[in-house]
């Protein structure tokens, strides 16, 4: 991505008009090189990519300032889950056209969360499709070395800790396809309005970072379902969890929407979408990580426990029966 | 990209499956995390990224291995031209199935070719598009510190100085769409091969990475067109160029093509895919440029002079009359 103005080169205007007020580090050359710099550092860099399509991860008639802040924050909730600091991104856009209205929102979106997170737009190009929009991008972050939380420290006795609420962003996801949802929360427009924030607008939970180093034996972010992503720390854990799914965090809007029999637990456990942080606190830091997350106005939840069996991971009702869960998280393939 | 065994998801198995193999560099985790880690290098680090769109970068009926080469070697075309070491990739796979065919033929090549540059798959996300394949990779490379070599130091002076030969992927390209100069080389089977070959896949030019770090005053690696990017390259400057086109090196099978009348020089030097190294490089420095580029097995040739000017660079025909070229260089937008 360059932003030099000769040529005739619309991309090259397109890229100077909308992104290099994004490119603020002096590393990223206002955009006017082929490639930014990142200077030595004592920490490590933690490196991610992650791309949403749109149809896919965004609806064709999203706003497209939430389009370029889902795009960030995705990338920007798993750096928060590994413990890392925001750094900087690379952006891929490809584009049917070059649609200024568009253009002109989507960067504007994309500029405040860069300045609100403290990541800078390093570089990037946009390049023409004939296909669905797609924005791909490849954050880093940094941390000291060797403080990186993995997904596979989990320990037997340990507790399974999730941040906010789960089950939000599917719901409002329902509510913009004008499922059942949005009929059982007809009278209220502001519960409406906030399940579809949480499935447009993720919040990564940037400032639980600190916490997290400090305290969790294991983490990721829950993007692809509580139940699937849960599993899958498992597995890199060697180890199993049992879940009581009442104690799950549930929204009121949630809590209504469930409770009217629009929607069952197991959508809400197993839809994704959450960018919430899934976590495994040993049961003596428990108490200084809650209180490190209160302190940053975070909610935890602790859900249930790490068990040490091979089996996948037990979702209990009120009843301690086990649920069965189909689906346990969203695949592409 | 992860590659837990954990779940139902045809995803991570497809990433076990395919890419794990790539991710031989220990910051990698096996693609087994969420993300992956650089420890801390006294060397600069050199961020780039870039994407290939199912038609318009690539061909459908392309074949896959030659698909995933292109994807990467654009990008360490471009780490290369700034004097950077290719030092590792995070790479976007869209994906309209999970077509196993293609996936093990595009994983082989990328992975000969992370082998060969020695730049390991990092980490990594599929993700599944109703539209055509995109590839976008984001790599990075290392430098000494401050010794990236910019567009912006070329002098009035300087020799304008090319790797390689120009304009035949745009000719491999015709000949792919049954244009004129597959007529032109109808009886040589051999010169057809290679033009497509440039296209295909390109040769990015990593051997030369430490000459044009000691020698350059600027350089960029030509992708849109020589005539787009020498303007691109002075107008980053601050200077003009004089360029003699006779000199512009060609292959012999271009060389074939334009006698035959199926292509005109505008359209060698205008028209994109080279990856080679476009540089400006000192008069005094010339000769050990040649000298280490020789040594290195890459052929490099002298086209013009950077000259004191505001004016776009020009193209002189072999009777030093100016040549009128339409578009420069191949813009998306």
């Amino acid at each position: 991505m360059t932003a030099s103005g000769a040529g005739p080169s619309g991309e090259d205007a397109l890229i100077a008009r909308y992104f290099k007020p994004l490119a603020t580090d002096p590393g990223a050359f206002d955009l006017n090189d082929d490639a930014a710099i990142l200077k030595p550092s004592r920490e490590d860099l933690v490196l991610k990519t992650d791309a949403v399509v749109e149809g896919v991860h965004f609806l064709p008639d999203d706003p497209p300032d939430t389009v370029a802040r889902k795009a960030l924050r995705r990338n920007l909730s798993d750096l928060a889950s590994k413990g890392a600091t925001p750094g900087g991104f690379l952006l891929t856009l490809a584009l049917r056209s070059a649609d200024e209205a568009w253009l002109t929102l989507f960067s504007r979106g994309l500029g405040e969360d860069a300045k609100q997170y403290g990541c800078p737009l390093m570089g990037g190009e946009t390049v023409s499709t004939p296909g669905p929009l797609m924005i791909s991008i490849a954050a880093f972050g940094r941390i000291p070395p060797g403080k990186m939380v993995h997904r596979s420290g989990a320990q037997p006795g340990d507790r399974v800790v999730v941040t906010g609420t789960i089950g939000d962003a599917v719901l409002g996801l329902d509510i913009l396809r004008g499922g059942r949802v949005a009929a059982a929360l007809a009278g209220d427009a502001a519960a409406r309005e906030m399940l579809v924030a949480r499935y447009r607008v993720p919040q990564p939970r940037c400032e639980l970072v600190q916490a997290v180093r400090d305290h969790a034996h294991a983490a990721m972010d829950v993007s692809d379902g509580l139940a699937g992503d849960l599993a899958k720390l498992c597995a890199a854990s060697d180890v199993s969890a049992v879940i009581d799914a009442p104690s799950v965090p549930l929204s009121p809007a949630a809590a209504a929407a469930l409770a009217a029999g629009a929607v069952g637990v197991e959508a809400l456990v197993c839809g994704g979408d959450d960018y919430e942080i899934l976590c495994a606190i040993p049961e003596a830091r428990f108490q200084a990580f809650a209180l490190a997350a209160a302190g940053a106005g975070v909610a935890v939840s602790s859900i249930g426990m790490v068990i040490a069996a091979a089996s996948a991971p037990k979702f209990l009702d009120a009843q301690g029966r086990e649920m069965r869960l189909s689906r346990l998280s969203y695949s592409h393939f």
